[in-house]
């Protein structure tokens, strides 16, 4: 258990581990078409290919998708007491659609704002609130669907493009070694995508159409300048969450605002803060403050908070002025649960494990207690008014997911995912994003039914699933089980795809279970962005696997997604500075390896050429004198 | 590094931790037609149901697949020095088709036990080799074919079936209570085998006619008489393979020996030992003397040791004599990559990673080096001739496969996938067993299509794959990118799945690497046997969730892959033993829990019995009065 100790708003600092810039990378900024568009890169750089390789080759660097914001940039100036730069202020500003308010108009917000108490743990934010003027709608769907495209949405196309082309085209302009490189580096599999729309590169235009037309999301609540744009589609990089939170039974400010700088390091897409903890409030400015991914919460977690844990206590108006307290703090994304109907209750009562989202429960608690239908959903056009407000996108809560094998989609899950189809329908009159969630426990036969009723009943609204776990029968490896799910959900078409830690049903993740999860869901993203066909998915792989063929060990640790990881690993056999330079490896030792013979077969077949070689596969009889008289020697000195 | 301390047989003892039986565990043997057929599980209790969840239910021992031989039993005499007890050597006797040799008949073999300086590693055998007498063939596939239902057979289907039948039945007859039990814990979601052929129960003549044609294999060498039968078929329960091995810079005869214990004491089916280094030969004959598993090797590796270590001066005398050598010894299958031809080899001079097969590539550099086909390919008959003498199986190697995600699918693979289903014909006109190696590097969209080819290529012998790894871009969590892919290829057909540890590309595995490689490929073929609708495969998962739902916390724990695991991730967020009794987790605390919730809504829907459920359904009005008057109580003392 932590030992929390009290956490001082005046002492905070930024945890070290999540500022260094990962080894052989730097960050780089990609200009759009105004000075204030910088889209943030992870620059990989490489060594050459050592000339006993056939020919020294010059590797160029690789570009990877950066979710860590200013934190690993050693130009930014870090300090968590400060927040990070409002980077998307004067877009907002710009639109001139949005007012800044006198201070939190919400009760609870202007409440704690008054508690002296709290001043010591409060976040020093000089910034008031921001809202749509009167009549207006400032939600990035709106502005999509009037043809506007946004600076929001320029960004997000460069970020997505990772400058695969410059990075290919380069390569065939740099010589004749050149071309053959860009081939072996930027080939790639044909995927099968299941009727995804993927264009070769994206554009502002393509985005926006995107957008409009609600198969993508962009969560940007004009509250949340510091977020660096990002996108949630199918037709665009699958996307992973971390959760993370306090319970009240742990964890303090500090290890959340860790936690989410440890998530975005490692490739956190998004982050939802899931406190059900004491200050609630408080650890939340925080955590948006620094934060330069979308944040999501589960507002009915803090209503409840509000009302003791009550959940027949639960009112319309709590409810509404956590939505409004939350959004003017700058929540990116509410989970709202209004897919809970009175009459799907009865339907989880013969189920093995019932309702096990912690929101679907209150819910049906709550209906059950008033045998009323869900103020969620009655409410739904008022949610929708304070969405388009300060532009939170819905995350479509799937309150009655399964929660073992055994209910695996059956009746209360998939009535509830019609519903959820119903609302997209209502919030899109209002042109509020929106996403579904997804489950949950399914086994993977049953995986593709889900992602198929989703893009129909939902209308292709972009799909964010937890895992989904392929088995029950593995407590403390949740995330392997899940992460065997995310990947098929993620190629057969989800957007988003939400973490699972190894601690799932034990306990609370602490920072390598953050890890972890983390890793494991970049795996099944990538492993489905492979198998969509994703453009220039695999210069990632490809690169990574000639630095292997090559026995360039640092570039392979440093491509690969936990570089700190690999090069602990491979020194924990071979500690040597020197076997980091070794053409052979602790597999098989210096006499026996496999990589090292296969350069002969492809240095016999560049002596031989091409018309021997086609010999040969016709089986025809060919002398190899030229190898046989070198004596078979293929063992070169390290 | 390891420290090497040297190892001295008459002290040699084994692994503590290797012994222990698992918590709630029991070994048990279930009977078959004669005394001497005594299958072990393991059979997991559980405690009783709280009365707080509506009724004290006795929830029944659940038997699970028990690979940990005489280990896990406290009622054996473990003294590794003696080795197990061969518990086939009567059935092998009875069929009469064998003599018992006056020593080693292997020119090598008979060298090493001559070497008195070996006298120190060498283990204790008493026992002569045994080989079929002149013209018998002792293959488990040759009785199969000649309508012989052998010991080992029955063993097999009593394992396979695990008491699924008695299961259920002792529920369903256990009072009033019992039907719904059996219903809720032995139901199962339909699977999708993609065209396999698995039955509602194994039979004995099952096991003989699926070995007769070919689409499984019982590896169990006669001089292997330690091992407990198992079965490697499509039509079984998938497998997983376990890894061990020394090389030429790290590890002893005793941690092999220690990872293999530790190996399938988490579940290892099988285990092949791809040693290079040292003292090959005695490593081995402690492992196979030691193993209940089938042991699995690549002679070719030895073979190589012999030449030290050059490729060109490898003869089919030395190979030869290696294959008698471990056939002698006990080994049940043999890596023999005889599909690796000639005219193949130019096929890779232009992949990224060339020949990654160890195997592979030392015959690759035999056939450069002499121009000449493989001799591997050209006597396979008469190895056919030696491997139905002992009855070793083949595992077809892949030596071709592809070592990334860019070399996936290529011409050399499905080249030489074609050649293996040219041997496997050869094979079986020997009735040799088979089964036939796979990938490796392959991203998910073109997992099927070697899972098909294979399929109809191979005559439907059973495929033994790789991973495959479904990305190459996370250096250190090879278990999980190669899980995703086993898990899928599982489930499209593939028989046992070679696992791959967190180590793999870096370094050698050590035991908690080995441990987190079987966890994951338990996973990953459980999840498969899951999708298939292997009959009975969900029961483990429905006793496990509903232990989960009950907050039987040691349940969950021990029924579970990984109680350890699971037990210390819950204790380190609830470390105090009456956490385990708590009616709440840790991820929640004691007011907020949805398991809790979740039961109102069933004592709701118990109380309003099904003719109010159904209007609720339909959306009319229903008072909750009972509800409400009890004050929306949920929460009850711990």
């Amino acid at each position: 258990m932590n030992a929390n100790p009290k956490f001082i708003a005046s002492e905070a600092q930024v945890d070290n581990a999540a500022v260094a810039p990962l080894p052989a990378s730097r960050k780089v900024y990609v200009e759009g078409s105004r000075a204030d568009i910088r889209v943030p890169m992870r620059e990989v750089s490489q060594t050459d290919t050592p000339a006993t390789f056939g020919a020294a080759e010059k590797n160029p660097p690789v570009y990877v998708y950066d979710t860590s914001g200013p934190y690993t940039d050693p130009a930014a100036k870090i300090d968590i007491r400060s927040g990070l730069a409002p980077l998307r202020e004067a877009w907002i500003e710009e639109r001139g659609d949005t007012e800044k308010l006198a201070g939190p108009t919400s009760r609870y917000g202007q409440e704690r704002l008054a508690d002296a108490k709290l001043a010591e743990l409060r976040f020093n934010l000089k910034r008031n609130p921001r809202r749509a003027k009167a009549g207006a709608n400032v939600t990035q769907m709106h502005y999509a669907r009037r043809g506007l495209v946004t600076p929001e949405m320029e960004y997000i196309a460069i970020r997505e493009n990772l400058q695969r082309r410059e990075y290919l085209e380069r390569m065939r302009t740099a010589g004749p070694m050149g071309q053959r490189m860009a081939d072996l580096l930027g080939r790639q599999h044909r995927g099968e995508s299941f009727g995804a729309s993927i264009p070769e590169e994206v554009t502002a235009e393509f985005v926006r159409s995107e957008v409009a037309r609600g198969r993508a999301i962009i969560p940007a609540n004009v509250n949340h300048p510091e977020s660096e744009p990002m996108i949630i589609g199918r037709n665009f990089l699958v996307k992973i969450n971390a959760n993370i939170g306090n319970s009240a039974l742990t964890s303090s400010i500090a290890e959340e605002v860790d936690k989410m700088t440890w998530s975005i390091r490692w490739g956190g897409d998004t982050v939802m803060d899931l406190s059900t903890g004491k200050h609630i409030h408080e650890t939340r400015e925080w955590i948006v403050r620094n934060s330069p991914v979308p944040i999501g919460t589960v507002p009915i977690y803090q209503a409840l908070e509000k009302v003791d844990g009550k959940a027949e206590d639960l009112t319309w108006e709590i409810f509404r002025d956590t939505l409004i307290e939350q959004a003017e703090q700058g929540v990116d994304y509410f989970t709202i649960h209004a897919g809970v109907r009175l009459p799907y209750i009865p339907m989880t009562a013969n189920r093995m494990t019932g309702i096990v989202s912690r929101g679907g429960s209150i819910m049906a608690k709550w209906c059950l207690s008033h045998h009323k239908e869900s103020f969620l959903y009655e409410r739904f056009e008022e949610i929708c008014d304070i969405m388009k407000a300060y532009d939170v996108s819905f995350s479509l809560g799937d309150g009655l997911r399964p929660g073992s094998i055994y209910d695996a989609n059956d009746e209360a899950q998939l009535a509830e995912l019609k519903t959820l189809g119903e609302l997209t329908t209502i919030a899109w009159k209002h042109d509020v994003q929106v996403m579904i969630e997804g489950p949950g426990h399914v086994p993977m036969q049953l995986i593709k039914e889900n992602m198929e009723l989703e893009l129909e009943q939902c209308h292709e609204a972009p799909f964010y699933t937890l895992g989904p776990l392929t088995t029950d029968i593995a407590p403390g490896y949740d995330h392997i089980t899940s992460g065997i799910g995310a990947a098929q959900i993620g190629w057969y078409g989800t957007a988003m795809l939400c973490y699972v830690t190894p601690k799932e049903h034990l306990g609370l993740p602490d920072k390598d279970d953050v890890k972890d999860g983390i890793i494991t869901y970049k795996i099944a993203a990538h492993a489905a962005d492979l198998a969509k066909g994703h453009p220039g998915a695999q210069i990632r792989d490809n690169a990574l696997s000639k630095a292997r063929f090559e026995f360039r060990w640092d570039d392979q640790f440093n491509l690969g997604l936990d570089p700190d990881k690999a090069k602990q690993f491979h020194d924990e056999t071979l500690p040597q500075e020197g076997a980091k330079l070794a053409h052979f490896c602790s597999m098989c030792g210096p006499h026996f390896c496999s990589m090292k013979i296969t350069q002969d077969v492809r240095d016999f077949a560049a002596k031989h050429g091409v018309a021997e070689a086609d010999a040969l596969k016709k089986g025809m009889e060919v002398k190899a004198v030229e190898f046989v008289k070198s004596g078979g020697e293929v063992y070169r000195k390290a």
